[in-house]
């Protein structure tokens, strides 16, 4: 098909120029046409390339997560919802015209989670109350000192007060709270201020701009809390209950790959199987997130199972301690991709006991999980599983104990194992290389279940300061978490790729 | 003092009680009073308590970093500039009234560093513009199809662009470059089609609205750029050779302190060893940082020894490579606080094995750190420190071979090292658990020197990238990157406390 078009391309172009008359004249350009053509013909088809490229991203984006489709939603009711101010007279000129800082309100205003909104709601309310009464007392100042002097006072509060405020948001504790707030004081302050020197009815604009803006944030806070609200502190609970399991995942398949490797399986199993061993690299990357989780979840009041003052930053240390486990996974599984093979002996010999404390050791991460999950005091399985992971511990030491008694009694030869001759002849020839990677895995494990133990306390501590109530209803909360959870699944999946 | 001064209070009291004749009815009143006064007090002074707490931590937050106090004074300064919009007729009169937008982009474009600056500023000019004309063309055709359907047409348009908007920015590839471009598309798009709707010249405001803005923007760009630029690409460089500094530091002291515990040292002297060993920890939670230092440096010119297009990019696989370094001290640092003792006899054998493969390995991060610092070619000293440091594990890796070589010439009876015994009667009762320490950690060093030879591809390819010369003029270049870098461990100090 395609030599065809072309000739037929090229015939309709030698009679537009037969046409034409100047067939010499354009013989060249005809041939520059074509390429120019050719050039944007190739342009126009990796521009649409990308476009597709990027429309299917974005569609990835909305079907992994119809939370995000949700919020974009709402976006745009609240801002139609207050472009009503605009269209009904007696509301527009109730504000005196200044209905535009309501939209703009909602524009800035609005977050994806409940606890993000009313951070920013409470903080730009808080911050427009303080300057604008800052601001109208320091024109006043300005206005009994004259008018030639009145343009110094002002710049010159404006410069002092811009100054400490931006200061005030380089603070870590004032940062953590107050930044937006801050950030909404100098606008505030300087938009009344200066303005006073122009516009005669300052108190009023004032009183506009206070009550555009506490409309526009009550309009956000309804919309955010009534409509599909998502809860910061929900998907920090989530997130940490998510954040063990795969935990206990990698745990469990990297030691479990290491001793039972068969190399059999499909591409796509052994991807997927990858994909879980990978999971501890979620726990490593999610600090930030979590930070910002807890810090939006105490603006938010009591919802689903958390009250007001739940101890979001306990959660912070419970993902601490998950994270220094997960930094002796990443070190583990260095050990099990490292060059120096470990002898088969060995690796029997070891291999249970280590299955057993990697197992162990997952069981009670998922036991945690569970603890979390369901929002209830530690139980008596916790404590079950923490003795067995302990024992497993002390068995793993044992086996470790008895390598050399092992050694010796099963001195098959040539078997290139760590073994002492009783002739004095020959000098022994073995190497401890063979030993070293399983001990080292040994030895690591045995690091990670004392984490682990940490993590435990934290989780206690948790139940202590949340007051876990213990759950005998399971199946209703179950039901109910476990819907909160995979949703939660959706709206932070771009958080972690693993 | 105290009792004699409440006496003395009690009959002042008492006077005052008597004159007014009601002393039986007020007596209770007075402890009350006493009660509230001593509360009010305390109060008083927990509040002046945390004040000054307050004002002490500010106080450390300017005199530990100046140039936040500097970033201060710019944004006081460039507001003040911007204020002169109003006081000056010509001014405010050619922006038709709104010189207000102006002062407003200055608040809220005005970052730290150069990078973000810029980023904020392009992303406002071109969300303003796209947005103004969008605007003004759904005005239009409103406008065409009557009143009376008017604020459907542009509800509708309202509603979804800021949808559409809002979803983009959930979209990581557009979020990095353009989240807050985004943002100031809805903002600009719903003020001026809102507004269509009530003010007659509309393309005059949205004219107004854009030149005021770039008025601000160009303001910022000036300030920001002119007195005591912080540059984000700076700031990376600089964090990038400070951590590679403080993971060698960490690194040696770890090894240094395990073979060669003294015990000795004052409290303090410990504390700042103590500061040194936890250095790698800086590494560990420098991501964030690095990440939108990264993204800020894209934005900006050419400055100092960086060119416009300085591959940025490849400082974070640089810290990727350092952090995967990190996580193994990390669990290095775990097997050297481990329970278990190892035996002196292996320590002494394998130690200066160890702490020749974790000083070696320490040099070649400090010279990756000055190659970075000085930006020079992978120079040939850091050939011969690699290969110094693959002899240091090879030799390290014979010595663990002769383990039981040593053990079995010296058995020294008693000493419960590895050893196995020639005569069958007596078991071997000798554990493998005074040897796992020491091997454990040998091994991790070991994985170590392998990561930082991933450490020093990755700096042979960003000076390839970055074209990186052969530095002669060494003298003059270390001076003026000393100061640099002393600087900017100022800025970001607050990034990391150890």
């Amino acid at each position: 098909m395609a030599p065809r078009k072309e000739v037929f391309e090229g015939v309709e172009w030698r009679i537009r120029v037969a046409a034409d008359g100047s067939s010499e004249a354009l013989v060249p350009a005809t041939g520059l046409a074509r390429k120019a053509w050719l050039g944007i013909k190739g342009l126009i088809s990796g521009f649409a390339l990308k476009v597709r490229m990027f429309v299917k991203k974005a569609w990835d984006v909305g079907t992994n997560d119809p939370r995000k489709v949700i919020h974009c939603i709402k976006v745009g009711l609240a801002l139609a919802i207050v472009s009503l101010f605009y269209f009904m007279r007696p509301l527009y000129d109730g504000v005196g015209g200044n209905a535009m800082w309501a939209v703009m309100t909602v524009v800035v205003v609005f977050e994806p989670t409940v606890g993000a909104t009313l951070y920013k709601c409470f903080n730009r309310v808080l911050g427009t109350f303080l300057a604008g009464f800052l601001a109208v007392g320091v024109h006043w100042v300005g206005s009994q000192s004259g008018e030639r002097v009145e343009p110094f006072v002002v710049g010159a509060s404006v410069f002092l007060l811009a100054s400490a405020a931006t200061f005030s948001r380089l603070i870590p504790s004032v940062k953590s709270r107050f930044d937006y707030g801050a950030l909404i004081f100098i606008l505030t302050f300087s938009f009344v201020a200066v303005s006073g020197y122009r516009v005669d009815k300052l108190f009023e604009l004032t009183h506009h701009r206070i009550s555009t803006i506490i409309i526009g944030s009550s309009l956000c806070i309804l919309v955010i809390m009534l409509v599909y609200p998502i809860w910061s502190g929900q998907e920090l609970h989530s997130l940490i209950v998510r954040n063990m399991d795969k935990l206990a995942n990698s745990l469990d398949g990297c030691v479990t790959q290491y001793f039972n490797r068969s190399g059999g399986g499909t591409n796509s199993e052994e991807e997927a199987t990858d994909n879980k061993l990978q999971g501890y690299k979620c726990v490593l990357s999610s600090k930030a997130s979590e930070e910002s989780m807890a810090n939006f979840g105490r603006w938010e009041p009591s919802h689903g199972q958390f009250n007001f003052r739940h101890p979001w930053k306990q959660y912070l240390k419970i993902g601490a301690s998950m994270r220094s486990s997960a930094y002796c996974i990443e070190a583990l599984n260095s050990c099990i991709k490292s060059e120096n093979q470990a002898a088969k002996l060995i690796k029997q010999h070891l291999g249970s006991g280590c299955l057993k404390v990697s197992s162990s050791s997952s069981n009670v991460i998922r036991e945690l999980a569970e603890t979390v999950k369901m929002m209830k005091k530690k139980s008596s399985t916790t404590d079950l599983l923490a003795e067995e992971m302990k024992s497993a511990v002390q068995e793993l030491q044992n086996d470790l104990k008895t390598i050399p008694h092992l050694l010796n009694q099963s001195a098959i030869p040539g078997n290139k194992t760590l073994e002492t001759t009783c002739s004095e002849a020959t000098t022994p020839t073995v190497t401890l290389m063979e030993l070293v990677p399983v001990v080292t895995l040994a030895s690591i494990l045995i690091e990670i279940s004392g984490r682990i133990e940490a993590l435990v306390d934290a989780v206690e501590e948790l139940a202590k300061l949340a007051e876990f109530g213990i759950n005998d209803d399971k199946s209703k909360h179950s039901k109910m978490t476990d819907k909160t959870v995979s949703d939660a699944k959706h709206i932070t999946q771009g958080i972690c790729l693993y």
